[in-house]
């Protein structure tokens, strides 16, 4: 028998939040789950989909005697959906997120939730998602075998966090703790850059004053490097602000070595650009071989 | 019955050229097939496979008699081939490649190359590849509905030009005729570009002062991005450097585009980023739908 996770809010029924009941309900996991969101197309199609058993508007009627809260949210609604629930959590209720940056998250919980619902606050992050959002691309398997970073801090209850741990590996997921801050460096590195570069080039394109079309002569490398331009805009644009300062960071070294590759480039330096092309090339190869053996 | 392009030499039996041997083979369009490289064993490999039916290492050998000679190799090894090659060639030869950048070849075939047979060279560029390299790669469908572009000049025979298209058409590429310069411009733009930013990106992480192995939480958007890291250093190498004047025009746009996003960052400008971001989705999901239906 697997554990149960009682009576589960799932604040935004998107890619995330849906994935995550479905696997809970897959698993028999939850006795029961609200969906709490704006779109109530959205809502009513999660309700079909079995993802959900009830919805509602109101985050604060979603909350009230949730064992258990998963708040998956855009970045950006997060501190105000903890306003809202704060005053309707029961006393036992334990509260998780499922943001892409974790200080930002975890100085909205305490500054929204009251001393003893923050220690049972517990920040985490899944690292699985796709281009592709809403309830429609929700699916069971989302979380298994991928990473999920839990960021407790200091005063975190460690009943809580044992709890929220169970749940993301009762879904499959390998779980891990981290500290915030290096958590926000990590992935401003391997994710949120990225994005931003995607989105830039696929902009800079846009700003060409060319006779063709470039779209029209552009191949699978360039499907593949933009896939992540393709993400919701309010999604990232949320992303990038709540994890500025990690991602300035990480952007100015980009910068840094993107004007290095420029001047070997412009000099010719046919040796400097094959080790570093080379060096690259290893580093990638090497990360796809441990992917696919983990 | 379809075309003959009676006795053909491929230089360079790699993913490239062995793809084209590969398929002419299937199509019953050539007479015999002389492939010309430096490795031993990828050209025993390639005879094995079927692809070619002869070989040697020294490219005046292999195109002595040829009625269509195909330059496979990379831009750096461009004019030396075609130098060596120049005495070799019968009156009839036609003679392409397949290089990314067109403007540098187009020199090295007028220095290279005797007038009669610089009119007959025909510069070309298939728009197909993978990460992969060498002659395992190689597969008879790899340009079936893939562009194709070729870049004659004033003097270009006509008879010539005709034959390459065919060649190009057999094999079931879409072909057109570019501007060599427009060309450079348009791939440094949607491929060159792409390449240099991803092997900046995976050398910058691999620069980061790190706790941890930051590779270690890269996800599917990062693999995506990256893929192209994953090209040959040296075919990247040699392009960034022939195709500098394109490359670097298109990576200070960025580096602008950018800099543009950056410092809405900074500023907290919200709209400014969904904006951007709102405007770079749409128009890589554009790109992705156009892809599919043409």
């Amino acid at each position: 028998m697997s554990e149960s996770f009682g009576r589960v809010a799932i604040i935004g029924v998107g890619l995330i939040g849906g994935s995550l009941a479905c696997a809970l309900r897959a698993q028999g996991a939850a006795e029961h789950v609200v969906g709490c969101g704006r779109d109530r197309g959205n809502l009513e199609r999660a309700v079909e989909l079995g993802v959900i058993d009830a919805w509602t508007h109101d985050p604060a009627e979603a909350v009230r005697g949730a064992d258990l809260v998963v708040v998956a949210v855009t970045l950006g609604a997060t501190a105000d959906i903890l306003a809202r629930i704060a005053p309707a959590l029961a006393p036992q209720a334990i509260i998780t997120d499922v943001g892409s940056a974790k200080r930002c998250v975890l100085e909205a919980a305490r500054a929204q939730l009251p001393p003893t619902h923050y220690a049972r606050f517990v920040a985490g992050h899944p690292i699985a998602g796709a281009e592709q959002s809403g309830v429609e691309a929700a699916k069971a398997d989302l979380y298994v075998r991928h990473r999920v970073i839990l960021t407790p801090v200091a005063n975190t209850d460690r009943e809580a966090l044992a709890t929220v741990r169970r749940l993301w590996e009762c879904v499959g997921a390998d779980v891990l703790d981290m500290d915030a801050d290096l958590h926000d460096e990590v992935l401003a590195a391997t994710s949120h850059l990225p994005h931003l570069l995607a989105y830039a080039l696929v902009d800079c394109l846009l700003g060409l004053d060319s006779p063709v079309d470039v779209f029209d002569f552009a191949a699978g490398g360039f499907r593949d490097f933009t896939r992540i331009a393709s993400s919701s805009p309010t999604m990232w644009r949320d992303i990038a602000i709540q994890n500025r300062r990690a991602l300035l960071a990480v952007c100015t070294r980009f910068e840094a070595t993107l004007a290095t590759l420029r001047r070997a480039v412009e000099a010719g330096d046919a040796q400097a650009l094959e080790t570093a092309f080379a060096r690259a090339k290893r580093a990638r190869d090497d990360f796809v071989r441990r992917r696919t053996t983990r």
